[in-house]
């Protein structure tokens, strides 16, 4: 099930503007209705705040294990991408972040979810 | 017919800014004119309001139903566009809501139809 | 339902070697078990017999109203396939003929059917 | 030759935002100078008046004949581009209207007009 | 784990050339040594033998749920190809099947495993 | 109309095994039962006999103003493709000749018509 | 060598809004440290100044012909860049000018040049 | 090891407005914690202060050398991004200057990380 | 340096004909004659003998660490393809076994080099 | 103009079956006609005969020299064709070599040229 202690972060190395994008493209859950896999593309984007402030940032192979601890879990796109968002920000308070989640086709119709934390640009969304 | 009963909600599990995208790629109608079947792809995005305010989502299964009673309705391309905004308009109250539908092409022209409700952000239009 | 009367022929204008391939992208008809639209793309190839020895071609827009006919049949891919197969061979009598259907995915998987009448050269198949 | 008359417009069928896209991808028209034919692509892109206060939309079909009716015109890509503007302004009297032709390569250098009409928001520009 | 006994089998509805291919996108199982998960495309590819002498072909859906029985499985892609192969010829003893495996990247280096079943034409290997 | 005096010749330059292809993406006819323009594309590939005994290849420009020629004439597709193949294979007696007519779509049907003359290896059929 | 007076223009045929672009894919020059050939696709985008205040247009063969003067000029990207951007503005005065320079990989390493004139849009640079 | 003195500058030859992009598409470092090489694409955009007030841009043969010094250096993904702005800026005290690095996947997971100095406009970000 | 100690193998698992891809797409190492790096795809393609005879396969792992001992040495790229065909066959004695390379353009020409050994079917040279 | 001193060549440094593909993409000559510059891509493959029986390879660089003399020489395509193959013919007397020209459009019609020396595969033709 999704484990947030496997999260973990490392002091941002600059105080200069800075952005992190990272792209999961083998995530998979479980639809909670049919029992059926979900799979899809989990995206992370965030400016993190510096490191002379306290700023963190997560660390690549943890995020790895994070995302892999939902492959049996029965949850919903919309919690998926809420859960990563609400996760990501506990870990870091980045300036801003963005989760963007991509699924592959069922009956016919795709579906993106964008959830956002703190003042996501336009341009990202 | 367009049957706007098939269309459920449920509520939106979350009061942070939140977008959701459905891409429909196989939708069907008739052309009222020639009786010809017309296809395109459906595509809706909006932000509904937050589970707090009384905000809710069109639930997935609900939305592919409804779309399937197109099936052999005689419409024009603006009309489907157009009772698509305005039935899941009424059903969600969205904070903005778009549907853009992709016309495969009929004598050598292609028609794409963007309908918006509420403050829908240039980006998206 | 499916209509062999709509198809029409016209005989064969040359006798050259001579391969028509018609793709028709906007087939559409109904899973007898799920009553889900089914949708995919029809593809038909042959070599028709010479004028000269009552060969004949199968007519474009027969070929699309013949093909609109499946629309609410309630039939599986492989006998889709095998019907339009066995409906234009016994309209044409080709050399040899191919039919091949690309279907949408479902379910994760997405299936393409062959099926020939004649003699296919290999590099059809 | 061009020919305005063979345009046709119906009222617009909401008073809601809405934006008509359509795309011909097998215009043709003569060179001027060479004689030579030209082949491009014409996009047009508008948001139509209400129709409560008589705003109308240009018939699907109607600008199928009158982008036919430039077919055997000797007209540069300037000119094509200002007089598609201009009639269907005239026509149409939309919020805003776009005009993009994109022309085949000559010699080596591809073409793109754009010519707008009323207020075009820079994203369609 | 791999589970022969989910996968079912319908009479072939004709003696006449038939090929089916059916591409399952979203495959994963486990890597035996790391236990990190592997995603992969399974393309099955076949030409059964004819209804009247016996022949049959794998059910969609019960190909879809076998395919699942290999989701927390811990084994090696020339297994997951050998073992496919395997079950689908003695399910079906076809005229000839190609099992293709396509595996996301490992550490820079992606793999396709082919296995064959009978005398499968040079042009499908 | 179909002018096969336009078409010129030269002799070919090598005795070596040699094969052209000319890809003309801007061909377009006029279809005789609607009057409605057709576009497509026209391919002719050809091993031409060597220059000693006799042969010759098409000129490149004679070959665009006769392709040209058919801009206003109502022909059908079998019809453009056989009047090519007939009259380059008049002009040069090619070892073996190839015309391959790619047509835009009508009515949601797209068509390919292949006609040789002469021996066509499979590989181009 | 380049030759600003290969360049000609004609009067802009309005005072709507309008913005030209010219792609051209086939441009070359050379290398003024090495010697060796440089490729690159000169892109120009500029909005002329209405014609009745005395606004020009470059026209096409001539700047197809100016293109061509750099052929044999041993000349930077920068200054290739800058040249072009330089006589165009002389003799056209336009809005608005960008000139875009994408060069093919050196040495692992492909650069994109673009270089304004006037008060360019963001969209544009 | 990454070494600022390979890199070189010439002046800036224009004080117009002026973007230069470099693509990097060849690089490669190592990861600190593994010793596992790692790939990625370097690419640098800039605006560089006019000749006149001193202003220089990068010379591309030794941003290729200096790109080069990182072959066999430990070093992770965002002190990649950092030491080549750093360097960079520190070279060409540009208006503004983007670093974007591109990194092949790892574990299934890709990153994308942008740094920058000055005011980059918010398009390029 | 290239190190065949690297290299090793696993027996295959079965009898029945299979074929084994292999692609790695970060491969580098460093040109003889001007010491600058070299970058390209790997492609490995054979049909080991079977388990029972003898046969054996490449671990995928030390063909990782096998093709990075060439980062740093300097080879031409003929003679890395051969090396890492003679050194694969050393160790498999396969049916067959191709190798082939995809070098990145150096001054305007990339290059592929397929070096076989074995009786490798013509359709994978 | 065309200089054959410019190719070298180096001993085929083995017996095994070999096979080398070069593409140069930035080819350009004159039209001998009009004057105008062609552009294409070269692409030359041939299988060396072994090192023991006197078999050569053309040096990389020295073909880069090679085809930049044809940039200021008006030659027809055919032309360019037969002399390239004519040429690395006469140095290496290779098993088989194939020489394919890639011509950019001209009046709409792009061409293709290929020229065999020795016994082709016909997979490679």
């Amino acid at each position: 099930m999704p484990d947030y202690s496997l999260l973990e972060a490392f002091p941002t190395p600059t105080e200069s503007p800075f952005v992190i994008e990272h792209v999961a493209e083998e995530f998979t859950s479980v639809c909670p209705k049919t029992g059926q896999p979900d799979f899809g593309t989990v995206t992370v984007i965030f400016e993190p705040r510096g490191g002379k402030v306290g700023g963190v940032c997560v660390e690549l192979k943890s995020l790895k294990m994070y995302l892999q601890s939902f492959r049996n879990e029965g949850i919903y796109y919309e919690a998926v991408t809420n859960a990563i968002r609400d996760d990501l920000q506990k870990l870091m308070n980045a300036k801003w972040l963005l989760v963007r989640t991509d699924w592959k086709g069922r009956g016919g119709i795709r579906s993106v979810i964008r959830a956002g934390g703190g003042d996501v640009p336009g341009r990202w969304m």
